[in-house]
């Protein structure tokens, strides 16, 4: 939805609120980063996970714990950057990167509902690794108390995507300089057993990984 | 260095203030999340791009002109994470990610020095690839001008890491369960030369990328 806050200032040529657009950037954004104010009104923000399910945005919020007051809910913003390539142009002022991001701005709450944060925390293993939550040990009663869920619709959501080659001054087309862009993608490598994994424990269940990369 | 603000409470015996360990993971990020407060005292969060100079970050601060006042600076928070793998334990409730991440709080500061300026201009060029900024026309004055350039110190600087396989409880253990975890990495793909490169412009110079990664 376009808001005063969403609306975007800079390169706006670059942005977009479509929904399918914003909503799969956050399913291949394997991290976020949240930005929340505190008690003094200095900002921090913090990595962490995250899951979309339908137009809410869940965040596994332990680290935030300390900046959230009881039940009202904080204002938020949510950001996942997925970083696509370098981009080399003929001057050192257009040099660029890649990437597809998503901003969200909204009231983080707390999920007190034992129903939707255990969907929120199967969803959130699932954001991870498509599949792995069958066959795992489902979360007990402590551990979905112990957690910190947080939830923030995404109707203040919007997408930013710069891709392709340099964009250089007319002057300096005519350089005797390399341009272009390189590509760059997240691989996943070998899956490395826990030591202690028991005798009789399966096999690498050969799970999607990396994003459309399939391990090796 | 350790303040109250950056006093690890969470997970504390994954946290440093080891000056070694903060400077080379803001080194190795390519982008980092800048998060300032706005004028109605709300969060925002803006993926940019860094370069360290001994004890300084630098940012390109572009996004951020209009939370910057005049002069004075503002209270930042700048977070650079690197994303190592998945870490797949035997109860939903372990999972996790291996990374490595750098908290940075601190007053974000325009540079307006010119020659301090310039340095951190090309710092940032050399950050997203070393090597690359000789041979690229250099910055003129108007675009030095035009850019916002951002320093924070790092006196206020903390860095986590988390590595390994998965911590799962005891009475877990037996569980027939594949647990472990899953390296990622960030490779380059083949260069993409312009499509409107001249003639005579020099090849892909082969330069080191990814971070360890050499381009194939």
């Amino acid at each position: 939805m376009k808001t005063d806050r969403t609306t975007l200032r800079r390169l706006p040529e670059r942005g977009s609120h479509d929904p399918d657009t914003v909503e799969g950037i956050l399913d291949e954004a394997l991290i976020c980063h949240l930005g929340l104010v505190d008690a003094e009104g200095r900002p921090f923000v913090i990595p962490t996970i995250h899951a979309r399910i339908g137009d809410v945005l869940y965040l596994h919020g332990s680290p935030a714990s300390r900046a959230l007051r009881a039940g009202s809910g904080v204002d938020a913003c949510v950001v996942a950057t997925i970083v696509d390539g370098l981009v080399l142009a003929r001057s050192a002022f257009h040099h660029s990167m890649n990437y597809r991001s998503v901003v969200v701005y909204g009231r983080a709450e707390k999920v007190e509902d034992a129903g939707e944060k255990g969907a929120a925390l199967e969803a959130i293993v699932e954001h991870v690794l498509a599949g792995r939550s069958a066959g795992t040990r489902a979360p007990n009663e402590k551990e979905v108390k112990g957690t910190l869920v947080l939830r923030l619709t995404l109707a203040e959501a919007s997408a930013k995507v710069r891709a392709g080659g340099p964009l250089d001054d007319e002057e300096d087309m005519g350089l005797p300089v390399w341009a272009g862009h390189v590509p760059l993608r997240m691989v996943a490598g070998d899956p490395v057993p826990a030591a202690d994994l028991v005798a009789g424990a399966p096999p690498w269940p050969d799970y999607e990984l990396g994003r459309g990369e399939k391990s090796p």
